[in-house]
């Protein structure tokens, strides 16, 4: 009888605990994966200094010239490594894209012709009985936007050491608005939607520039995509939306290996209604706004006015959530120069370029200057690893500074088609890697690092992303991708020194940083 | 002992029953219905017979003029019903659309003509190596579409007990295209893209005119919208995409409702290459094919040619689904008149119509020729109360047959924008309802009739849609959606009948059906 008794004892807690087991945890593991997957990704929280705080604690802590760290962050550990702390060698003068009198003088100018405008904007506004909402701007001399404007070199657009990164992302994230306008591409079009170039990616008109209380300006695009939406297959790569959230991860993607070509981007909820309908001082972009059946703000494309308002993105009810990228110098004071990438794409359905065809094309492209020489075609090289990762296809032209010259690096601008597609390996964007069979030392050894269980790309990109407003700004399936491209990186590589041996395959762009004792020995160790 | 082990199995017993109870029934019944929600939609099975002589049987049964049935199908049992065989007086000569010798010669001259533009064509096509693939095409005067033409009446498109219409279906289904060509609204267009026009749904030019093997023609909608998928809340309704599944359901409703006002509607997978891209003459057709960069077959957006490759619908790889609605005859032969509804919404963002401040806007419409006597104003109710079923808001404007003048009965076409959200009750669709607070005493039976739960809309509707051979047609919200809708309709003509009296609401349509001995009886009787 006692052994009956246990007997049912010992079924009933069997059947219990299997029950517990393939059931109710399972369910509760699918409720709490769905709630992130459903998670209306919308918060209204939007102060989170603590998160910029641990930002900038890590910024100052990736300054420590010791290289040691003992947090248990893999993202610190990381900024730690000596690869991330090659010294470079002291600027010269004209190593530095702007000096400190000239940026002063140029925006202080600006400022001046801003606020005659506005003088005479509100006194129109004023006898037209319009009100508008005006907030007090400050030219202050040590904003934030100023200094990352003055750290620009010819080597990056910022320094890891530099603390205003960080704090310029605060910026971006908590000044007030002071004006919003189309951007200058937009303007340029003049509502005349050239149909013959919308297929050069436009953004779909919905970008705006803004500007803030500090005089700075941001880039804000809006959200078009769920997170966990992929484009369609159907979809050529020029006429796929633009992702703020791809924005956002590239600039983190960019500065985690180290190329810092990325200006500084943070993700921001906008209320469309006080912070841009009631801000701009442009006619035009007021009057495509509107209210929805489901009585939201929305505004929409302008060129496309009358025919498409599909292409209108919705606030709830005002706000919008987006990416804020902040502006680089002004072209006046900072010239740029766009070049057609040579492994561009056609934009269209059926052309095809003589990369696509030609498996010797990189000979070809090593006899024509710039890319016989100097650091260029690795340059574009790094560039195709950085939109491989992305799974970017959409980099038809890149920008350099004009002052530095063919030296110059290239500005990774525009990223916001990458991180589309999460399940598919789009290989022909590394064709320059996998066609010229060359590529930097530097970059290779970060890759290899990123590669690492201890480092781990996908991991430290996960901890980086966190530090967002928006987080999470990439779903887990992006994430493993990230891994999963990076390893096909260096199997490439492996392929080509294979065939042709370290020497001719790994460009040592160590050379010029002997200033640093350590750099050489420590790549070889990696290694 | 024994009684111990008794409990052991009364408890082992228990468990494992609450558990198939609680967690294997819901789980099973959740995969079946996801397999339904989440099913692809595609079948390469395209002959169905099978379903189709279904519905030649109760085409056949329905002309059973015992109204009995022994079936247990609700659908039979519905069409079986006395309301369903209410019989109309003889027609008089002047009562059909189109004399049988009328309509003979009309599509003699159309296909002499068609067989000369077709010789032509070939000629200038072989002189320019032009593959053209050619099928032979045989004018039929007993083809089911020009019966189905023949037996529009001035009370409906065709009879209650007309086999014609299974028939055209399954022709529809079945028969091999021999032209593809754009509509004749695409063609008024040339390709201008009249913007200001856009806003008056045009389906985004993606129709196709087919014609079929035996001369009859088809206009054929592509799916746009996965079944489970909900027009946002911030669309408005005029730019809301068209749902070829919307076309069936439509066509569906309209016959259970006894209303026969929507020409037939069946599904149909078309090969794009094969049946359209192939079959077609015309070149600005076949111009916009292109092929995705899945591999899929695509063709776009006429007038949006460069701009807008997402206006782009594509095969997978070449087959699409889409709805086959068949041709009303010529405007030639049986000229119609479009005439703007009273109740018309306004197609700009912001604008209101009268109707939508002015709570006795139809005391002016009664005032107003043609709406001031005969069926006319009972009839745009008939009218709102199916697009109040859908959901359609898109109902700008109303068809006659000019031939029938006001007594006509009104066509429903276009019906694509209804079916968008089956989660909201758009009780302005109701307006005309709502506002003159009459109704057809036919109509309002048969939907106290189709209230009850031996014949349930929503069961009638989803047995009908079963024979599409493109079911599931309607999702099951969109299903319980009717129901729900059928109430609110109801209840409001009790509200009517409350503060009017039955008299001033129910307005008694039998009277010219007196030839039917007991329709007054019975309508008394299901009241």
């Amino acid at each position: 009888m006692r052994k009956d008794r246990l007997l049912l004892a010992v079924t009933i807690t069997a059947i219990f605990s299997a029950d517990l087991y393939f059931i109710l945890l399972p369910k509760l593991r699918n409720a709490g994966e769905g709630g992130r997957h459903f998670c209306p990704c919308r918060r209204s929280n939007f102060s989170l200094p603590g998160q910029f705080s641990n930002w900038t604690a890590f910024t100052l802590q990736d300054a420590d010239p010791s290289g040691l760290s003992n947090g248990s962050s893999k993202l610190d550990r990381l900024f730690a490594h000596p690869l991330y702390n090659v010294r470079n060698p002291a600027l010269g003068p004209e190593e530095k894209l702007l000096q400190a009198d000239q940026l002063m003088d140029y925006n202080r100018k600006k400022m001046s012709r801003w606020e005659r405008h506005m003088k005479l904007y509100n006194e129109a506004a004023a006898t037209s009985n319009m009100t508008v909402i005006q907030h007090q701007v400050a030219f202050d001399a040590n904003a934030n936007w100023l200094k990352f404007h003055a750290g620009i070199t010819r080597h990056a657009l910022y320094s890891r050491r530099d603390p205003t990164i960080a704090r310029l992302l605060l910026d971006m994230h908590d000044m007030t608005v002071v004006n919003a306008d189309y951007t200058q591409d937009e303007k340029a079009l003049k509502g005349a939607c050239d149909c013959t170039k919308v297929v050069k990616p436009s953004g779909h008109h919905l970008k705006l520039a803004l500007k803030m209380q500090d005089f700075g300006k941001a880039m804000f695009k809006p959200m078009r995509q769920q997170r966990d939406e992929e484009t369609p297959d159907d979809v050529f790569f020029f006429v796929d939306v633009q992702r703020h959230n791809a924005e956002i991860a590239a600039f983190h993607l960019d500065r985690i290996l180290d190329f810092r070509r990325v200006p500084p981007v943070v993700g921001r909820f906008l209320n469309l209604t006080g912070e841009v309908l009631q801000m701009t001082r442009n006619d035009d972009l007021r009057a495509v706004f509107f209210t929805s059946p489901a009585i939201n703000t929305c505004f929409f494309a302008k060129c496309l006015y009358v025919c498409k308002t599909e292409y209108a993105v919705c606030g709830s009810p005002d706000l919008l959530e987006g990416s804020l990228s902040a502006y680089l110098p002004g072209l006046s004071i900072a010239p740029r120069i766009s070049i057609p990438n040579p492994w561009i794409r056609s934009y269209t359905f059926t052309g095809q370029e003589e990369w696509q065809v030609n498996p010797s094309y990189c000979d070809t492209v090593k006899k024509l200057y710039p890319y016989n020489s100097g650091n260029r075609l690795l340059n574009i090289i790094d560039m195709s690893i950085f939109d491989f990762l992305m799974g970017n296809m959409d980099r038809h032209h890149y920008e350099i500074f004009t002052k530095f010259g063919d030296e110059g690096f290239l500005l990774h601008l525009d990223n916001a088609r990458g991180f589309g597609k999460h399940s598919r390996d789009e290989m022909s964007i590394l064709a320059p890697l996998l066609q010229c069979c060359i590529i930097k030392q530097s970059t290779l050894l970060r890759l290899q690092l990123l590669a690492q269980p201890h480092f781990r790309l996908s991991d430290v990109m996960r901890e980086s992303l966190q530090k967002d407003p928006l987080r999470p700004i990439l779903t887990e399936s992006h994430l493993s991708a990230l891994d999963r491209r990076l390893v096909k990186i260096l199997r490439a590589v492996q392929r080509c020194t294979r065939k042709l041996g370290d020497e001719r395959v790994i460009a040592n762009d160590f050379i010029r940083t002997t200033a640093n004792p350590w750099a050489n020995a420590e790549s070889k160790k990696a290694r």
